[in-house]
């Protein structure tokens, strides 16, 4: 990386004055840099607005998922910490970009570029902190903790909800079956079969009004 | 309020499939609801694109600040717990809409407005949740708590930040001096010194290069 130019950062444009705390410099440069993650498009459409979401969006309706659904979580889940994991999961999106969930060409390199985008990012805070980030998001990836199964199902199952009421949207991806839906959906059990029986559900009834295409032979 | 005709769900637009468990679906009811954070604008510029911020991202952002600025808030705080209130607390602006820092005459009714929009939101959840959310807004509202005031100063220092990134953004609003933002934002103070002399250090930067209007007569 060292011979590729560095990247701007967004508080370089309307730089801190003088006589700030350098710690806190540091936190406020990176506050300011995720305000990056606002501009970040998903492909879902938002229930609310004729838009697509963007990814600090999405990340808010995870954090509000995860209070009001933990309930559910086949095991024991710390709210607060779930809470973390889904704040954090797609800052490195950032650089990293968006990948669709139904493209698997974007997905070949997705972990390197993303993991990149980590050091980057992460590396703008003091070392504590950059740590404890990077921690939070290694383990939202590795799908080990309670958690972080329970914070993956959540960001499954929002555009699961978010596709259901446009009768559709990106279930009608040319190519995409209502099986493939089911397929990437799948992990949502991982974390609860209440939820993902729930999620099934839509999907079954999705493609019974012909919002998700049957698979050929079907 | 019984004679007002009852206000459309968003899930009422595609309603969920029979077969769904009563206590989800009013929680996935209450979810899908609260997508319209996202289209409820505020008057901050963002600092990664020529727009005004949503609520949903805002309280994103909040949600992010508190992570990584809690070390500098004067009492200790719970993080986690902290976090819960900056997510819920513009929830109530789904129906009462946002009312701008510098605007008196909205602030008027303000109160009411607010207080009829939670019962009417919070009531979509099952009981024991709806009286759990209701009392993170009270909490937030009330400013009693370190958390809340802590909360509180995130609100007020993130559109600081936003109006630093555009050399004056909402500071510009006609009417408004410096002196006006630093009493509007001087409850930072209440949760952290340290934050609070960052903040007042920008205001006073962004007024010595005619960001903010300086009062008449000084």
């Amino acid at each position: 990386m060292s011979d590729e130019p560095r990247r701007k950062l967004l508080a370089e444009k309307t730089p801190f004055p003088d006589g700030l705390d350098e710690r806190l410099r540091a936190q406020l440069t990176f506050l300011v840099e995720v305000d990056r993650l606002k501009t970040v498009l998903r492909q879902s459409p938002l229930a609310a607005a004729d838009r697509r979401e963007n990814d600090a969006e999405h990340s808010w309706h995870l954090a509000m998922m995860v209070g009001v659904l933990a309930e559910h979580s086949d095991r024991p889940v710390d709210v607060g910490h779930t809470v973390q994991l889904v704040l954090v999961h797609d800052l490195v999106e950032i650089y990293a970009g968006d990948t669709p969930l139904y493209d698997s060409a974007a997905g070949a390199d997705q972990e390197e570029r993303e993991a990149a985008a980590a050091d980057e990012l992460f590396g703008l805070l003091p070392d504590d902190q950059a740590r404890r980030m990077r921690a939070l998001w290694d383990e939202f990836e590795e799908r080990r903790t309670p958690e972080a199964r329970f914070a993956k199902a959540m960001d499954r199952l929002q555009p699961l909800l978010l596709n259901w009421m446009a009768r559709g949207g990106t279930w009608r991806t040319p190519g995409v079956t209502a099986d493939d839906v089911r397929a990437r959906k799948a992990v949502i059990g991982d974390a609860s079969g209440s939820l993902w029986e729930a999620g099934r559900r839509l999907i079954d009834e999705g493609e019974q009004r012909g919002w998700a295409r049957t698979s050929p032979g079907e």
